[in-house]
């Protein structure tokens, strides 16, 4: 399809698409003549995944083209594609930045590792705080210390058992897909646009719970 | 206690503080005399909780107010109680004001629908769309669909059924308090201060599943 289609297929703007082309979001087009490209499927894809991260995600256009090399790195393992994907994106955690070495971030580091060693996550534990998710959670866990709520593995075993089932389902849906690197694509979208859904079903599931537990 | 040790147990700043109890965040202390007054363990613990929606969670202040309200309103049902500040807490879904009646939102209308039906959720169900948590989903599986990421009822069921579990731990930990109003303060700093662990533990968990299925 040419440009004109790319942008009436995928509802966004020609101004928008030329943009993402310059910033070298969006592949080149297949030449055809002087003045004229010719795009694809994976084009349409990459579109809307580039939009995601933009318009939902709100994330830098040079984070989004860090996201998308590791994307299209075929020279990676799957799992180290996945990851270096994910691990480039911004990550859910409090905004302070807090003393790497102050008694409620020691605590959070030896609770992340109990926690791990009690699951019997390995890539995870040998992965360690390379994964920028390790680093995000045990933040997390300081800063509810610190603030007067600190947990323990037996609090967090459960949650991480149940984000287990979660990303085994995750995964059952990304192998659907044909090639690695749109596996990896769907995984990029996932992380960007499922967690809202997510944590919107927790908050209806509490409200569920409670009104079984308590009435209305 | 007195203020001054109030700050010292808390670690908050007697500014801080003084500004907490003029905002009315903070019920004031039982005077003893013209200058002085009393302060005790609830106090200690509205402050943490003030602390963490103010610090981690940004809310601002008139809606920390808000939820502090019903919080204590001893009027309300538990289910009610709980609903009511956890409603006027901020929700996690996409920035766009997107319009009410285009078709993504219809479908997604019909889908949420769909799925409360399929799980039996019949406290969300006759809430419906009064809880914002519905109104947020909504939006966001809207946003999915606009994308080009339409999904179904068979794609989020084993979703929400994780989540039903999560509810689950949520209520059992929040009765372990003796008063309603503490298991209120209870369910307010999980959602500000829970949903990052959350996230970071599904993260943590998508890569394990990753190095378990495609090695390392």
């Amino acid at each position: 399809m040419r440009l004109a289609d790319l942008s009436e297929h995928s509802g966004v703007s020609l101004a928008t698409i030329k943009y993402y082309l310059r910033e070298g979001l969006l592949p080149p087009g297949r030449r055809i003549n002087a003045t004229q490209a010719e795009y694809d499927e994976s084009h349409l894809r990459r579109l809307r995944l580039v939009r995601a991260m933009i318009q939902v995600g709100r994330i830098p256009v040079a984070t989004v083209r860090e996201v998308l090399a590791h994307v299209d790195d075929d020279s990676l393992g799957l799992t180290f594609r996945l990851g270096a994907a994910l691990w480039a994106l911004p990550h859910p955690t409090e905004p302070s930045a807090d003393p790497e070495d102050d008694p409620s971030t020691t605590a959070a580091h030896t609770l992340v590792a109990d926690l791990l060693a009690r699951l019997g996550w390995r890539t995870t534990c040998e992965v360690g705080d390379l994964n920028p998710a390790h680093r995000a959670l045990v933040a997390a866990l300081a800063t509810l210390d610190r603030l007067g709520y600190p947990l323990d593995t037996d609090d967090l075993l459960p949650y991480a058992r149940t984000m287990e089932q979660a990303a085994a389902y995750d995964l059952d849906r990304m192998e659907v897909l044909p090639t690695p690197r749109e596996q990896a694509e769907y995984a990029v979208a996932g992380a960007v646009l499922f967690e809202p859904v997510l944590l919107n079903l927790r908050r209806l599931a509490q409200a569920e719970e409670s009104g079984r537990r308590y009435g209305l």
